[in-house]
């Protein structure tokens, strides 16, 4: 059994004690923001950690009203740009804590002015004392070189961010979270069986929107390291506006379709891929009743998820699938070829 | 001969013609934003266009350290999110300027309070009317389905933005452009030739950092609708912190490589590519002497340029062997399967 998998099935614990602990900081950080209320914010991050980000950049967007921009760090670290960050909150997302282009746009944020927070599961890192506050996910050591636990509690702390920002949310919900995902891990038998079929599959593209776009990004970055695929990611929208000119018969595409706002978007590329003969897996919850009766190719949730509340229990099939392919293909997804757990760039 | 080849060839002529009238506007724009001046840039597209945004995202940063935002359409199409527009110049840019998404986020951002600029090929489209000021694209008609002389409009455009915003930039070196892309444009027997190696390429990356990060996404959007390669696109950095692992002996992999300040890193990048025996690719001009050095395969632009201004030429040689690789494949890169020239997706 690879540490990849043993990671992914600790997650209800490791989010269960991140909210714990971090629910604490949430509000003090809310009385904080309260009286200085931000007016950007700059998320900078790398890798996996960049996709947490992305979801950072959708829900804190949607739940606060505060811009956000995805940070580009080859700005500061080779551009040395001149950037004003006024009333800007800069938010920096890292595993370790100790990524240097990560660090650098922090530290950069803060000698201008900006409100800084590191969200790292290292609590002696650099990251966290270059950061004025921390958000620390407490996932436990992550062995595995693929990210799992310090995704999703990473992304959980873009929610308790949010609330600290003053988000209408209620921290009942992110006490449902842990739960979630202890149900989603039931589906691994059925994954298990299912990944075989992709045992040959060398591309495919993974399709999000909105709140699960970062979950297109992750899944995809799971098949790219672990499986070698070349998996690419696009918002169904974006996936229409020349990308999908690439399907043909058999294509291999892995959808998020969760009920709520995105799902007539899904439901109309669904229909156009469908027409194309292309081979769709979808990943839903219950609430979509719609979806069901599509009698298509999927992975259902066995809960009725909010749409807001998808993006962790979501991303829990795709990294069983991720790491069962791995497997049936006789990789080691716990160590890549090439890549090592901490990656230097500037 | 495709339309989009020919379009290709128009470059020079319909960059002057653009830089001819919009410097104007531009220089009326500069008089506004020095009294009134944006705290945010907010960027709103799809498609090609987006990726001229993201050329944007990095040139409108960089010259005027505004931060700058890509925006997430869906938050407004699908989510109805109450943003803050505040102080923000919101930047939408279409071709056509009837993508329906892009236009709303103009429209909400207006109605926000936000200053809105319209960039489009198109005087009498609903963006233009929209908008508070408009840089018109005058490219002219563009027939084929894949955009290409609207994209180097539209980035000529973001320089002039750049200026409008008060940049440091030298409009004397804008008027540089026109002969720079038709310099490139000799480089096509050379990569007519070069194309049919790539016969049987079904993937790749292309990778590009900083102010040529837009041009990965964009020769890679081209290589996706007219040749149907599964093409990803990644910042040399990016691609280190985990998708490095797909390659293996052969993996094929186009890179941008200016001199300046990206060169380090992507030569680092190169080494390693090397060491796994990936087929690379390089497009430089002859400023970086070190790239010179690496007898790589690589298409050399025939002249010097300051990194700044590479992004509009460097993308020639990229379209010329999207459009010859379309030929080389049997594909019609004017009518690709499955998209129109303008798509509509909320």
């Amino acid at each position: 059994m690879s540490k990849m998998l043993n990671e992914v099935r600790e997650q209800p614990s490791a989010l269960d004690r991140t909210l714990r602990s971090e629910l604490k900081k949430a509000e003090k950080l809310r009385a904080i923001f309260s009286k200085n209320r931000p007016k950007l914010i700059m998320l900078a991050a790398r890798g996996t950690s960049d996709n947490a980000a992305q979801l950072g950049r959708y829900l804190l967007e949607l739940t606060t009203g505060i811009p956000v921009s995805l940070s580009a760090p080859s700005l500061f670290t080779l551009y040395n740009a001149p950037v004003d960050f006024t009333s800007t909150l800069c938010v920096a997302i890292s595993q370790s804590g100790e990524s240097t282009d990560t660090n650098i746009v922090l530290e950069r944020a803060r000698a201008g002015g900006a409100i800084t927070i590191g969200v790292t599961n290292e609590e002696s890192s650099s990251m966290a004392r270059l950061a004025e506050h921390v958000f620390l996910v407490r996932a436990g050591k992550e062995k595995s070189v693929a990210a799992t636990k310090t995704y999703t509690g990473q992304v959980l702390c873009m929610y308790l961010l949010a609330y600290a920002l003053g988000a209408d949310l209620d921290v009942d919900d992110f006490r449902r979270i842990p739960e979630w995902v202890a149900q989603s891990l039931t589906l691994e038998p059925e994954i298990t069986e299912r990944a075989e079929r992709y045992r040959f599959m060398d591309h495919a593209v993974v399709s999000g929107r909105g709140l699960n776009y970062a979950n297109a990004f992750e899944f995809a970055l799971k098949l790219m390291e672990t499986c070698y695929v070349v998996a690419e990611r696009f918002s169904s929208a974006d996936f229409q506006h020349g990308p999908i000119a690439m399907v043909g018969q058999s294509f291999p595409m892995f959808l998020f379709t969760p009920g709520g706002v995105t799902w007539p978007g899904m439901r109309d590329m669904i229909a156009k891929l469908t027409t194309l003969k292309a081979e769709t897996l979808l990943i839903r919850d219950q609430s979509n009743k719609e979806a069901a009766k599509l009698k298509a190719r999927e992975i259902v949730l066995p809960m009725s998820l909010p749409e807001l509340y998808t993006p962790i229990p979501y991303i829990i099939p795709a990294q069983l699938f991720a790491g069962r392919l791995a497997a049936v293909k006789g990789l080691n997804p716990d160590q890549p070829r090439t890549i090592q757990k901490v990656t230097q760039t500037l």
